[in-house]
C-alpha cells in the first residue's frame, strides 16, 4: 500500500522557520521532516524518520560486512566509570548530569568508551575471544554552549559508535582498517564526498586518528591538503622546523628605541627606516617574534600564564593552542593578568631584557616561555625588549635566549610545507562526518580490561573507536542536495522511491494512478501518493519539489490517453511518456 | 551468511546473576541477551537486540495496519509543557529532572502526552486533518523507588506510545477501537495471553480506560473476572450498593461495654456473648463497621485526615484508596496524627458518640467521614462509640449518622458481585502489557489544541492514549517460555529461526553444515551457526538450550551418512532425519 498524503502526518510550510540559520534546517522543517522541541533538540516526523532509518540501514549493512556486532547501551549511565577515566570532570559543562531519587549521580552519555570497555571486561577473558568489534546506533547528549545549525550540532543526536578490541597492535591496525574501509563504503553509498584527514586524538587520548571531513565552505573544521596527498585537520598539522644553525658569525643583538609601534607593521616600518639589516635585505613581519600571553586553566582549577613566541607574520590559532595545551582550557590573558605581572610589558614582551632573561621557568617571572618550531637554534629575531618603547634586533635563539619548549600554536597558512614533504598545502573547510581512531590501551588500563594471551599471561587490551553522526549526516545530505524549490534526496536515502502526484477532479485519473502504483509496488518500490482530492495541482507540485523524492510521476489530464509525466528532481528534466514506459523506467 | 558463534559477541553463564529475582531476568542475563548497567538500567547484547527488534517490527506492522504514522520525540524535553499540565509537580520523585548549562529545567520524559499534543497543535488546524493517530517506539525514563525484576520494571525502558486526535466523541471511539484491535493482534502474534480489563484512568485523567493484562501469579496487578464476562482491574471495580431501606421499624442504637476488644473477632465474640441480636441471628464481622483513619497529602502539600468506614469483614485496600483519593497521596494515619486528634479514640472510632456526632465536616472534629457503598441508608452496624472500651450496637446509617460521602476503598473479595450483574467475581493476578484509554479533552484544553470544525467554529480536540511496554513484553515472553534448561522463544520473536550445531572435529561435518545452512538461508531463514571448533558437543547443546532458538539442527557424526538430528525446543522432541527431510521440515 502506498503512503497517501490525504492522511499522512505532514504539513509543509511556505515560510522558513524563524530560528533556522542553515539551509538544511530550513528545508527539513519546511518540508515536514523535523520540528524543533528545544535548543538543539528535535522531534522527528514520519518523513524524517524514514530518511534516518535508511541511513541507519546502510550503516548496519556495512558494519555487518565488516564483522561488527550490534549492541545497545543506555543513555542514562552511572557516574563511576566516567569518574575512573576522569571524564566526569574533563567534560565540564558539556555533559548533562542528574541525580536519581537516592542522590546517586548519573550522566546522559555523550560517548560510551567506558561502557563498552566494561561490558567486554564483564564478558571476555581470553585472547581467543578477540578480535571483537561491536557497535551501537544510539541517541547521545551534549550540552553544547551554542547548539546551532539545526541537526548539524544538536544537544540530542544519533550516532553510530563502534569499538574494536584486540590484544596486539597489529590486531588493532587490522580492526582499524576494517572500520575505515567500512566508512568509505558508507559515505560512497550515501553519495557524500569526503576527505580523510589526520586528526588530533583530542580528549580521547590514543594514537592514530583520522577524521572523515565533508568539504564544504560552511564547515566548522579547517583542514589542509597538499597536492602530494597529505591531508590533516589544521589542529593536527605539524610545522616543519628549519634546521638548527650555528650563530658564531651572527652580529650581537641590539636594543633600539621603537616608540609608537603598536603593530607588527609599524615595528617593521621603523626597523627598516632606522635600523637596516646587516645583510641589506628589508625586515619583514616574518623576522619578528610576536609574544602572546595565554592563560591556561588546568583540570585542578589552577590558572597558569604562559608566553608563546610565534613569527610575526602569523596569528596565534586558539584551536591549535587548545590542542597543544589539552586538557587545560586556553584563553587570552586578561587585563587583570597583566596587572598582576608587571614584568609583562604589553606590546614590548620578549624572551630577553636588558637586565637579563625575564621569561622562562628559571627566570624571575616564573612564566613558561614556549616557541613555535620555526624559532630554531640560530634563528634571529626582532622582538620586544620588555621595556616600554624598546625592541631588540638580531636576538638569536639558542645564543641570546632559550625557550622552555616548543608549541604548535601558530596559524597554518596556505603554502606552508606539508610535514611529509609532499609540498605546500592549501587550506579548506569541512564538516566532520566520521572519526576513526586508535584509543590504544588507555581505557583498558584505567578500567582493568585484560585477557590471557597464548602464554597464559594477562595482557591489557588495545582498543579502537569509530564514530559516525547519523543525524548530522542526514543534515549534511540535505545541505548539499537542494535547490530553491526544496530538497533533492539521493536515491539511497530518499524517504520514498517514487512520488506519484495525481491531479484534477476526474476519478478516472486517480484510478489510473492506483494502477500505476500497484505496478511500482509489485517491483518493490516505496511510493508516496499525493491523492488529496481538493488540493490544486500547483500546491501538489510545490510539495513534491519541497519534499524532494528524486523521481516524481505526474498522473494528470493525459492519463486517459495513456500519457504521464516523469520528473527527475535532480536534473529538473520532465518528459511525457507512455504509462508502460514510465513504469519500465522507474523499475529498471 | 549465518551468524557464527565462533565470533559472535556472546558469553553464556552457568550461574544465575546474584541480583536477579525473576526467571526472565536470570535467563536473559545467563543466555547473553542483556546485562545490567545500573539499577533498572540495562545494556542490550546482540541476541537481545534481535528479539527486541522483532517485537518492534510486529508492533510497527500492526500500527501501520491501523493507519498510525510513526514519529519520534526526544527523551530530553523541556519543563514548560509538563508544568502547564501540572505533571512536573504531580510526578514527584518519579521523574528524572536535570538542568542545562544555562539553568533551564528539563526532564527525561516518562510519557509524552504533552509533546504529542503540542506537535499536532503546531502542525494542524482543521477538522479535515483529523482523525490522526501517531505513535513512536522510544526509550522512556521513570525513577522507580524499587526498580526490580529485571526488564519487568526498569528505570530506562522502551515503549510504543500512540495518541489519537479527533474532533468528535464518535471519532475518538473509532480511533480507540482501532488501537484496541491492533493491540489484540499484536499480543496474538506475540503468543501472549491477555485479559482486557476495565481500568482506572489514573493520573492521566480521561474516561474510558482498559488495560491488557497478562495473567500470571507473579503479576503486580490484581484484577477481577466474572463468568459473565466482566473484567476489571481491582482499582476500577465498583461495589454494588444495597438498596436504601427504611428504618422506622429498627430498634434504637445501644451503647455497650466492650472491654478488651482489639480485633473485629473479639468484638463479634463479646457482642454475641452479651448482646444477642434482636432477630436471633449471630453477629458476624460483616455486621461491624470498621473505621480506618487515613492521612491524605494533597498536591499543595497540605495534610488531611479522613476516616473511612468499611464492613469489618474486609480490609482497607490502600491501592483502591489511592485511586479514590488521587491525586492526593494516601498513607495510614500515624501515632502523631492520633496524638493531635484526641477525638479519635483508637480501637473505638465510630461515626457517632454518646455526646453527639464526632465525625463529619459539620462535626466538632472537622474530619471528613467517608463510607463504603455497602453502608447504605437503613443498614445497621456494630461500631465504635468514640469512648475507650465502648461500642454501639444497631447504629443505623441515615438515622443515627450521615457520612460526608462514599468511597471505594474496601478490598474486593472473591464472590463479590460484578457491577454489571454478570455474577460473582474471582480474583486473579496479572502483569500490565498494554493500556488503551480515552484522554478526552484534558490535554488539548490545557495546551490549547483546537481545530476549526465544518462550521468554521474552533473546537477542542479529543485524544486517546495507547501504550505498550516493549522491553516489559520481551521479559514477560521470556518469563512464560522457558524450562530448567533455558529459554524457549516463540517463533515470531526468536532471535533466529534455526540454530545449527555442528559437532566434532571432522571438517567434513562442518562442510555439510555450511551446505545445509546455505539451503536454509536460500529459503529466507535466519540461522545461528555454532561453528566453534574446540568446544565440546555438550557445551554446544547446553548453549543451544539456554539461548532458546525454537528449532535446533544438529549436524554430527551421522552427517556423513546423510543423517542429522532435528530438535523442537518447545516439545523436547528430537528426531534423526535425512538432511533433505530436515531442510524440508524447517522451510515448510
Amino acid at each position: 500500500m502506498p503512503t497517501r498524503l490525504s492522511n499522512y502526518f505532514l504539513r509543509t510550510l511556505r515560510e522558513d522557520p524563524a530560528d533556522a540559520e542553515v539551509v538544511s534546517h530550513k528545508l527539513l522543517v519546511r518540508a515536514g521532516y523535523i520540528r524543533r522541541t528545544a535548543a538543539g533538540v528535535f522531534s522527528w516526523l514520519p518523513l524524517g524518520l524514514r530518511v534516518k532509518a535508511k541511513i541507519e540501514q546502510i550503516i548496519r549493512e556495512e558494519m555487518a560486512a565488516a564483522g561488527a556486532h550490534e549492541v545497545h547501551f543506555p543513555a542514562l549511565v552511572p557516574r563511576e566509570p566516567y569518574e575512573a577515566t576522569n571524564r566526569w570532570t574533563e567534560y565540564g559543562d558539556l555533559i548533562f548530569r542528574l541525580k536519581d531519587r537516592k542522590g546517586a549521580d548519573y550522566l546522559l552519555a555523550p560517548t560510551h568508551e567506558e561502557m563498552f570497555t566494561l561490558l567486554v571486561k564483564d564478558l571476555y577473558s581470553s585472547y581467543k575471544d578477540l578480535p571483537l568489534t561491536i557497535f551501537q546506533i544510539q541517541d547521545k547528549y551534549r550540552d553544547e554552549a551554542r547548539p546551532r545549525a539545526g541537526l548539524l550540532r544538536g544537544r540530542e543526536f544519533t550516532m553510530k559508535d563502534a569499538y574494536s578490541f584486540d590484544y596486539t597492535d597489529a590486531g588493532l591496525d587490522a580492526s582499524y582498517l576494517a572500520q575505515r574501509d567500512a566508512y568509505e563504503r558508507i559515505f560512497q553509498r550515501l553519495g557524500l564526498s569526503y576527505v580523510i584527514v589526520q586528526a588530533d586524538a583530542g580528549a580521547m587520548g590514543g594514537s592514530r586518528s583520522e577524521e572523515f571531513l565533508h568539504p564544504t565552505p560552511v564547515g566548522e573544521d579547517t583542514f589542509v591538503q597538499s597536492a602530494g596527498g597529505y591531508a590533516a585537520n589544521v589542529e593536527a598539522f605539524t610545522t616543519t622546523a628549519p634546521p638548527a644553525r650555528g650563530y658564531e658569525k651572527l652580529t650581537p643583538q641590539e636594543v633600539v628605541d621603537t616608540p609608537n609601534t603598536p603593530t607588527i607593521e609599524s615595528l617593521v616600518a621603523i626597523a627598516n627606516a632606522n635600523h637596516p639589516r646587516p645583510d641589506g635585505r628589508a625586515w619583514t613581519a616574518a623576522d619578528t617574534l610576536k609574544n602572546v600571553v595565554l592563560a591556561l586553566t588546568h583540570l585542578d582549577g589552577t590558572r597558569e600564564l604562559v608566553v608563546v613566541g610565534i613569527p610575526g607574520d602569523r596569528e596565534l590559532d586558539i584551536k591549535r593552542a587548545e590542542v597543544a595545551f589539552q586538557p587545560a582550557e586556553v584563553e587570552p590573558a586578561t587585563e587583570a593578568d597583566f596587572a598582576k605581572n608587571p614584568g609583562l610589558v604589553k606590546g614590548y614582551i620578549g624572551p630577553w631584557s636588558p637586565d637579563g632573561a625575564v621569561l622562562g621557568e628559571e627566570s624571575r617571572t616564573g612564566i613558561r616561555y614556549l616557541v613555535d618550531p620555526r624559532v630554531a637554534d640560530g634563528s634571529g629575531w626582532v622582538t620586544g625588549a620588555n621595556v616600554e618603547g624598546k625592541h631588540v634586533l638580531g636576538l638569536v635563539a639558542g645564543r641570546d635566549f632559550t625557550a622552555d619548549g616548543v608549541v604548535e600554536a601558530a596559524a597554518v597558512l596556505p603554502g606552508d610545507e606539508a610535514p611529509d614533504g609532499s609540498g605546500p598545502v592549501t587550506i579548506e573547510r569541512g564538516m566532520e562526518i566520521g572519526h576513526v581512531f586508535q584509543l590504544g590501551r588507555k581505557y583498558a588500563e584505567v578500567l582493568g580490561l585484560k585477557v590471557l594471551d597464548e602464554n597464559g599471561k594477562l595482557v591489557t587490551v588495545t582498543m579502537g573507536s569509530y564514530g559516525i553522526g547519523v543525524t548530522r549526516i542526514l543534515a549534511i545530505i540535505a545541505e548539499e542536495n537542494n535547490d530553491e524549490k526544496g530538497l533533492i534526496w539521493p536515491a539511497s536515502v530518499a524517504p520514498f522511491d517514487v512520488h506519484v502526484v495525481a491531479t484534477g477532479k476526474d476519478d478516472a485519473v486517480y484510478g489510473i494512478a492506483e494502477d500505476v502504483i500497484a505496478q511500482l509496488e509489485a517491483a518493490g518500490l516505496d511510493v508516496l501518493y499525493d491523492d488529496r482530492p481538493k488540493v490544486s495541482p500547483g500546491v501538489k507540485f510545490g510539495d513534491a519539489e519541497l519534499i524532494g523524492v528524486p523521481r516524481v510521476l505526474v498522473v494528470g489530464r493525459g492519463a486517459a490517453d495513456g500519457q504521464v509525466e516523469l520528473w527527475n528532481r535532480a536534473t529538473g528534466e520532465r518528459e511525457t511518456v507512455a504509462i508502460a514506459d514510465a513504469v519500465a523506467q522507474l523499475t529498471a
